[in-house]
This record gives structure tokens, C-alpha cells and sequence, in this order.
């Protein structure tokens, strides 16, 4: 989830960036400390999700660990409380599976990593979930693909809360060739999820 | 640095991924323990860089910190020791102007973002530097441009490693566009390093 997280790192490190556009970022998880990743390197999580509130955006990651979230009880009761509060919630990759069984995507458009799109579609059954589109916006659910979705997605939403030309100015910070366009998803067709 | 990062993480997860090929990864810094972010979130270093060696990869991140980081002249002491045994070296964004400082692009090709061009270029005047490159390979060395075109050089590296079709798989499941040709780069005329 670190690719998003640096397009909204991003906003603050412009040049000419206005004293209003700036960005606070947390890392939160079930208890703070140290976070291992799947793939080897650690995070540090800043704070207990339950103890933590007000926020403009929440961004929900994916990746290996939410196979196994998915049945932590107590994490998932504090991630929907944490949805009701939060202005926009945002999730990455298989991020969605967790808002799913928080039930708070219940009759909404969602998506989620096409690699998994089974796995995370069974985590929802009452989820309108939409196989090709880079990121789903409904009311104020952001829903990615794969994780390079997510930095398209946060662009999206940092366009949202910044105004357009700031996103694109991030991107180009980056390098980052944004896919400004939800709909745009051609790993929907390879992975065979729409007809060839 | 953690999209860079994701791709090589991407190795080992691909279906059908042979035994050979997988990647254990390590965060080194000066000292282990949390390192701060000039974004917020901190990451973890498992080791110290002095007392570490014997790397396939020495990936070495940009990123604000390396304004400090190129006056450190024990760590630049250090980086320049593991450079030399390790089979290759990659850089993203600012990190080449730690490598420069090192003194091991003396006489090489590389490359650094765009918009950081001329003080990364200033860190090491006997460099050949390149402005218009997504990234550079000279011999063991791999230099990138921003932080995306970081994920791209880490593709190509990949493929270097392990072959091209492991770089596309990769890139397929984290649904990134991959940029395959190092000499792509629209951000170097976007920001005035080459003629419009």
C-alpha cells in the first residue's frame, strides 16, 4: 500500500503548495508496534485502530494478511466503526475483502485485485462487485484493483479533495503515468474476467 | 521505495514459482530500528549496513532524506564498501546521488528524477549523467529516475535475474503497466532537461 500512501505524501511536497494542502498521515493496525509484511519488510504502526478517529480518509490495504483478517472479529467490528466516522474510506487491492465482512460495501459498487477476484467477491455476497474498472467510487467508497490501481485511485481522490491539477502534479512528481480514467482496466480481460 | 520493493516481494507469490526462484529481502540503514519517513509512516531496519554483505541486490532508496544523507560521510563510507560486493546495485530517485557521493558512478552512465536533476548531478561532477531515461544499466550498476520509474527498473532487473516473462507475470499481478524500454521518458522534456 505504499505506492498509494506516496501519492498523498505527495500533496504537502509540492512546489507552491499552499498552507491549506497538506497531508497527516497515520499508520494504524488492531495494536501498534512493528507490522511484518508477507514480503519481509516491517512497518510501524503509529497507533491502535480502536483508539483513533477523525479521519478525512481511510485507506484500508490488501496483500496476504487479509486472508486471514477476514475472521478476526474484533478487527473487523473496529474497522466498520471506523467507516461510519471516517469522510472517505478507500481500500487497496484486496483491502475490499476486509471492508466487505465489515459489511459496509453491502449494496454498493466495489472491486478489488483481479487475481483474487473470486476469493474476495465470496467475502461479500451482498456487494455489487464490478470485474473491470481500475476503481469503483461509490458515495464515499474508493475501491482499487491491484496495487498500482491504488495509486491511480489515490490520485483520484486526491483530485476529489485537492482539485484535479494537484493530482496531476503529484503524478508527475513521481513519474507516475496516471490512469486518470476508472473505467480503464486491462488486466480484467487477461486475468479472464470479461470476454476476450 | 516500497513500489520498487513490491515488485521484487512479487517474485516468490507468482503461481507456479520455482524453488530458485524466490527473493529473501533485508532493510538496512546506519542503525537498525525505526526510520522516520519524511512523509510520516517509518519502516524498520532489520540490520545495520556495516555489518550486512554478501547482497544479490543493494537497492538503495531517494527520497528527502538523501539532502542530509550525502554529508553523512560514514554511511557514504559504508554504502561505498557494500557496493562493491554486491552483484548488482540499483538506485531509485535521489538515491544515485548517494551512490555519486560513494564515487562508484565515477565514469558511468546513470541517472535521478527529473525534478531534482541538477543537485543530484552536483553530487558527483565525474558521472556521465543522462537526462532523458525512464533508468540506466552501466555494467552492475541500475540507476532510475523518479520513484515509479523505479517499479520499471526493478522489472527490468527482474528479468535480468530471472527472466523476462517473470518480469511481465509480475507486473500482470500487480496490475502495473509495466515500461519495459529504459529510454522511455516523457518527464525529462516535462520538466525542461531536454528541447520540447
Amino acid at each position: 500500500m505504499y505506492g498509494p500512501l506516496k501519492m498523498f505524501g505527495g500533496v504537502a511536497f509540492r512546489q507552491g503548495a499552499r498552507a491549506s494542502e497538506r497531508v497527516e498521515m497515520s499508520m494504524l493496525a488492531q495494536h501498534p508496534g512493528p507490522v511484518p509484511s508477507s514480503q519481509g519488510p516491517a512497518t510501524v504502526a503509529d497507533a491502535a485502530l480502536a483508539g483513533s478517529g477523525g479521519f478525512d480518509v481511510l485507506l484500508v490495504p490488501g496483500g496476504r494478511g487479509t486472508r486471514r483478517e477476514v475472521a478476526n472479529a474484533a478487527f473487523i467490528d473496529q474497522l466498520g466503526r471506523q467507516c461510519a466516522g471516517a469522510r472517505f474510506v478507500a481500500s487497496v487491492c484486496t483491502g475490499s475483502a476486509l471492508l466487505a465482512r465489515a459489511g459496509v460495501l453491502d449494496g454498493r459498487n466495489a472491486t478489488t485485485n483481479k487475481r483474487a477476484f473470486g476469493w474476495v467477491a465470496s467475502q461479500g455476497p451482498a456487494v455489487n462487485w464490478i470485474a473491470e474498472a481500475r476503481w469503483v467510487e461509490d458515495g464515499k467508497f474508493f475501491t482499487s484493483s491491484g496495487v498500482s490501481a491504488g495509486m491511480d485511485m489515490a490520485l483520484g481522490l486526491i483530485a476529489r479533495l485537492f482539485g484535479g491539477p494537484v493530482g496531476a502534479d503529484i503524478a508527475q512528481q513521481a513519474e507516475y503515468e496516471w490512469h486518470a480514467d476508472p473505467a480503464w482496466d486491462p488486466f480484467a480481460r487477461l486475468n479472464g474476467l470479461v470476454g476476450r
